[in-house]
């Protein structure tokens, strides 16, 4: 249901099953959850995360083990902390993450996609978030996340009224940074410059980023001065300057 | 000068007074704040706030009224907290709020639709943020909710320049949600789908939009667990299935 | 390096370092700052933050300093202050302030532009936000105010792939305000319209958009409400009723 590839400095997490459009139940939230552990415990640069199944991103949570939970009040808990286990272990990755949605995303799908650092949409995406068509709740990490991204007035849309949007729509309101005809390509583009620059630079800025100890300022500013004492800043100096030797203009 | 329908799932309140283009007086910010009181009374599932005149959604307060302030300083809290009493009014609302915005839009016009959870604009729209142009202020609610919707850029631009803009350019900016030909119309496509979704759901997904009691995560989580327990969901899902079987794909 | 005008209402910072791209180094943040505080003691009633060196707004900081910060740890927190005098003297400024970009803009560049309350830019502007391609981080004000005006998904995109992008990108995820092919004039437009509204309103409307004692709500109320007495508000509500006698209509 979830396959996984660290080959390269451009790791992969592939949902597939396709019979649920990537709805996953217990075991493929699990099962997504062990695979961003192979992520972190690899030499990945970035992570893809990506489906096999044509036409899905990722349907939400499966629909028959929802309703389980409407007879089983002590399953619940285990149910959140279980999605939780999953979507919040994207954030945490150190290295970048990069959403593919090329198709149903729905529900919890959003809420996977929101983990990640960044979405490219497709043509074929179609996005909802739909709680309040089922009578339920969406958990509030999800809300914020949503919030942040799209405003407190298209998330009162989304959420509110429960319209699926196309890939263009998505990315008018924020809630994708791209909407390209080949999303899958954009993605690999980016993650291929992102493996490119240097890993520890972006582990630091993507925890300035997520505001990760903002109240820690003294720290932050002594990691940008230390930052200049690495290896890697005189290596990609002198690489800065050879090009530019070259005729290459533009930013380093 | 203000008119309430609470007869059926979409309540509307419509500003009536086309002689100033909707501008309020004292009279009218009480009788919309009444109106809305009447609102959170009523059985409604989405409210619309609109205009009855021509060419105007609210043209903001009665300069009339304004300029009495410039000699009477005992007046001016009472006239801030009866503006307030209505424009806060609205988030405070259970259900949700929409703005049909298909004329003038200035001043605390432009607030009192901020204080609505969604923002549609017509081809008529001409909004702008005035208070720098008459040497006065604008309270920190309306700024704080102009900053949220649109970012520091964009409220500086509005706030300091105090340029017009059409619907386009309020919707790409994030000050609106939606422009198009039909705000009328598409406002009520809307309320229509928020009314035929839970209204449980609503009103706790506003909140958590809201940010309402952020602090308080553990009700949060508890409210989430408790949301499957409802009648709501067996019957949501169930109606979900019987359409599933009839062939419709999509989200729930 | 830096050329100062403040004849006017609409004071004029140039940087004019061409061979360097306006790349700026020790000599140039200092000279900066002293332009801003030049500005602070003027009349001017808004800033324009240019370049008279074409094809450049400010290439960052000067490369060949930047080098010699990875041998000498201890000229590293003085460089980072020096930044930070000529970047965060902006926002202090009481007057709004307006960057033209229109050529390139590159790390600390950005930082720079991102100080101004707004950014205009042309379709020469080419913007990166480039340390992780040299391997170094970014400080933690220009981060959180990249992220405050695009938002998280954006600002890793930019801060983690690099990638360079135009004066239309830039405006569709909010980096500038405006993009347009005058990119100077329409900042002069602004500027103008600025410069006619009221000085204290204002200023005022700066500080409530930074969120300046956001805790200090009682001042800010009757900040609101004491600014109907002045004297400007009399006369631009005269203003006002005397061109609706003429038959304008529109917002204040």
């Amino acid at each position: 249901m979830i396959r996984l590839d660290t080959s390269g400095p451009i790791a992969a997490i592939r949902l597939v099953r396709p019979a649920t459009r990537n709805a996953l139940d217990a075991e493929g939230w699990r099962a997504l959850a062990a695979a961003i552990r192979g992520v972190a415990a690899s030499d990945a640069r970035v992570l893809l995360l990506r489906s096999d199944a044509p036409g899905a991103f990722c349907a939400g949570s499966d629909l028959g083990e929802l309703a389980g939970l409407a007879d089983d009040a002590r399953a619940r808990p285990p149910f959140r902390k279980m999605m939780r286990d999953a979507i919040d272990a994207l954030p945490r990755l150190e290295i970048p993450t990069i959403a593919v949605i090329d198709g149903d995303c729905f529900g919890a799908g959003v809420a996977l996609a929101l983990g990640c650092d960044l979405r490219v949409a497709g043509e074929r995406a179609r996005i909802a978030v739909t709680p309040a068509k089922l009578g339920i709740s969406y958990p509030r990490e999800d809300v914020e996340r949503l919030v942040d991204a799209v405003g407190h007035g298209q998330a009162a849309r989304l959420l509110f009224a429960a319209e699926t949007i196309d890939s263009t729509e998505a990315a008018r309101i924020g809630l994708v940074q791209l909407a390209c005809a080949s999303a899958e390509a954009r993605a690999v583009e980016i993650a291929g410059r992102i493996a490119e620059n240097s890993k520890a630079s972006v582990a630091t800025l993507k925890a300035l980023i997520a505001g990760v100890d903002r109240a820690r300022h003294e720290l932050h500013d002594q990691s940008f001065d230390d930052s200049f004492g690495g290896s890697e800043f005189r290596d990609r100096l002198a690489a800065f300057y050879s090009r530019r030797k070259g005729g290459k203009s533009g930013p380093p």
